[in-house]
């Protein structure tokens, strides 16, 4: 199967589904509050900063299996520089 | 009127209510994207990054708001250490 | 004088020439830790990223400087969009 | 030889030096622009924000290094999992 290495594993796609849904909760929450004329500044740039915290850490999840699927089939690839360029241009997204 | 200089006006919470809602269909988007069991892991993290792009755009919108309340009105308040430690505490959020 | 508002205010300055000074030092450690050929990958980036730490620390404190320097001078000045412009052109800055 | 994985490749090390040295001389520009008194705040933040942008540079090219060693001995290690934790580390130092 080709480039199978580029793929999500169904346990991480699972998990980053969960985690997406509730980041999606969360702006939710955040239209809510918006919807009070009197909402605070601060109150907003905290409740997005969370969600942004939420979407980096499901972008580090996504991130490790990337980096475990190419670590375990690096031996069966063998073209060590392109694994390593694929690394780090998922690495670009990395905020 | 107190603290009138911590809400947020309405035209940019019109404004910021119009963006949250496109990065929730943005989000949307994503969780779609993740049905699909060969879904690549470059392309989540991409469009995640793409989201994260879009509520820091959000968050720079608010905290524009924020500076321009807390100049204007910083003659009638007097108070400029309370000012600046106000804008540095909403510059904590600024990812 | 014009423009007085966009210079350092002299005890910033003396603070942050003292901690520029002591980010130096810290790169120079940087430097004499890799004349060793045995030098670990991680010990490197925990260095080179405590030294990009005290420079976003001096960055944050310039930028208060900045900041209480607008606020303050608010009034004389009158032109709220321009002071507005004028800060979000220094947070650009902020990493 | 045990942990080789975990060391600076002869070539990075060179080109990491003479670019920490760059970092530094930029650094000492910024302490010179310092002495003058009527120094722009938007300038220092500018120069500082430069440094730490080259200094990114030089983590992602140690992180380049890094990889590539971790992905051309994981056949040999054979302990995928540690050496993910082992690259998930060295990212947390990617700012």
């Amino acid at each position: 199967m080709p480039d199978r290495h580029l793929h999500l594993d169904p346990e991480t796609r699972t998990e980053v589904v969960r985690r997406l849904k509730s980041a999606k909760g969360h702006l939710e929450g955040v239209l809510n509050m918006l919807e009070d004329p009197g909402v605070y500044c601060v109150d907003v740039l905290k409740q997005i900063s969370a969600v942004q915290g939420a979407l980096s850490a499901i972008n580090d999840r996504v991130l490790r299996a990337h980096i475990r699927d190419h670590v375990t089939t690096a031996a069966q690839r063998g073209d060590a520089e392109r694994i390593v360029e694929e690394l780090m241009e998922a690495l670009k997204y990395k905020l």
